[in-house]
């Protein structure tokens, strides 16, 4: 899931220079033993230095609760550290990137964090944090995604998701399984029923195409107060809330006994690969140039597309 | 298109007694000739009694915008006329259904128009109006859905909407073509400036999945002034609005030329099949019923089937 609306996703935060990692994500598995860094190569992310406490703390419970979870799944991540940190020329923008794999018998694909704060030529600044899951073609079961994205102490985006791999209207069981029995809408309805929440439209009708029957893409305006009632909404609702959407995906999803079939695996790889692609199309050939000019968008592609290859 | 929210959809004004149609729509189309009926056996539907006059007028521009449009290709209403009008037997509630199959040539499977008009045991009166064209499978462009649900003279629910018939995450280039290039989104938005216009949410999963990413699907609320607000919104807003999407889909869908090979006309089978099949499910297996009862919904199923069997 990317937010072009606000000119960045959670693959945007990325290194300008050339990357040194391995030409293929086996090698990445074979060559990396879990023990290498305690922290799975992560500090630089996990400290998220320009956003409030609870946003903090929210993204932090987030990103822990998915790597304990999976813990004996998750590879360390191998990104070289110029592209877990970066900052533009000017410094006026600075960003971290959090990959990691999981092995080869584990559900997951991978999982990808991010952290992204940009000064606005208008005074103030945009602060993005992202957290993502994928999983492999073994399992036919959604994908999560969480995005928050401030473009001003009140005005905030929520992207809480998990968009679905198939074709929702071809399975309807998976509707069912997935959407209607986890009772993830009243999740929606809750955050709705706050009369600073309005829905939100992508201005990517692909976004929106991608996006589950039960999506929460809300926009979050409060008062003039410097963000105080902002942070209790985070705080109280957004916290709460975001916790309880990953959980039904921790264990209704990513832990799902699923049976899918040879054909199915196939349509899974054909699916998930268009939407990475165009989700990598969508990123570097619009949004991330106008953010780190259009040298990085080459030279990033080629290390995303490590991760990003079904 | 359904809305159970309303415990009513465009098929949910039928007859409560077995139908003596014939068996099939092949036979329809071989012993019914164009000039049998010259409005098309639609005199009761095209009345709309109960609801004002620029709903009315709408309503009528927009069936016969479609009927003259394709008037060689539709073939009179086979309906018996007790399908064509009904109410029931305390004579609050009355409706009226109207249904004209396409030749065999045509793009066109069949259009559907309906309206029903309720006494509300809360006093008031639900007014339900649609019209709706579905294509058949050697063209792979969206249907056109058009819905308007009165509930009191100041709130009013509108779906329109152009439901993709394949999944347009596997056909990007569908969304392009029929959302992109034809600028659908432009009237959503043109109707959610409206203050008194917010987004409306089905309780129905199954029918936020069927939408398009550019769906119009509005709750609008005016203030206690009878009315007056609302059908200025109908006459100024909603007319313009609609008659722009219905020629969209006139030009760039219904009339398109498409190449659509082997394959791909028994995927569109298969998924068309799916929706009509879940339509029925939904409208016949829960709102129908509450309406005119449970042996209303098994004797129309027959009836309804001649027409959404793909």
């Amino acid at each position: 899931m990317l937010c072009n609306h606000f000119l960045h996703s959670p693959i945007s935060i990325l290194s300008p220079s050339p990357s040194p990692s391995p030409s293929s994500r086996s090698k990445l598995k074979l060559f990396v033993s879990n023990s290498a860094m305690d922290d799975g190569g992560s500090s630089k992310f996990k400290e998220f230095p320009f956003v409030s406490n609870p946003h903090k703390n929210l993204m932090l419970d987030l990103v822990s609760t998915l790597e304990n979870r999976f813990h004996s799944h998750l590879l360390p991540s191998t990104l070289p550290s110029h592209v877990q940190y970066y900052q533009n020329p000017t410094a006026t923008a600075q960003a971290s990137l959090h990959i990691r794999s999981a092995h080869a018998h584990s559900p997951i694909d991978f999982i990808l964090g991010s952290w992204v704060h940009s000064e606005l030529p208008t005074g103030g600044s945009l602060d993005i944090t992202s957290i993502s899951g994928y999983l492999n073609s073994s399992n036919d079961a959604p994908n999560f995604v969480f995005e928050m994205i401030r473009s001003s102490p009140t005005m905030l985006v929520l992207i809480l998701d998990l968009p679905p791999r198939k074709d929702l209207v071809l399975w309807p069981d998976d509707l069912k399984t997935f959407y209607e029995d986890t009772q993830l809408d009243k999740h929606r309805k809750a955050l709705e029923a706050l009369p600073e929440v309005q829905p939100y439209f992508s201005s990517s009708l692909y976004i929106r195409t991608v996006a589950s029957p039960t999506a929460i893409m809300v926009r979050i305006q409060t008062q003039n107060d410097g963000g105080e009632r902002m942070e209790e909404i985070i705080r109280d609702h957004l916290d709460p809330i975001s916790k309880q959407v990953l959980s039904i995906w921790l264990d209704h999803c990513a832990c799902a006994k699923r049976e899918v079939g040879e054909a199915e695996r196939a349509y899974l790889k054909k699916r998930d690969g268009i939407i990475r692609n165009k989700t990598i199309e969508i990123d570097l050939g619009s949004s991330f140039p106008r953010l780190f000019g259009s040298e990085v968008a080459n030279r990033v592609l080629e290390v995303i597309k490590e991760y990003f290859s079904v």
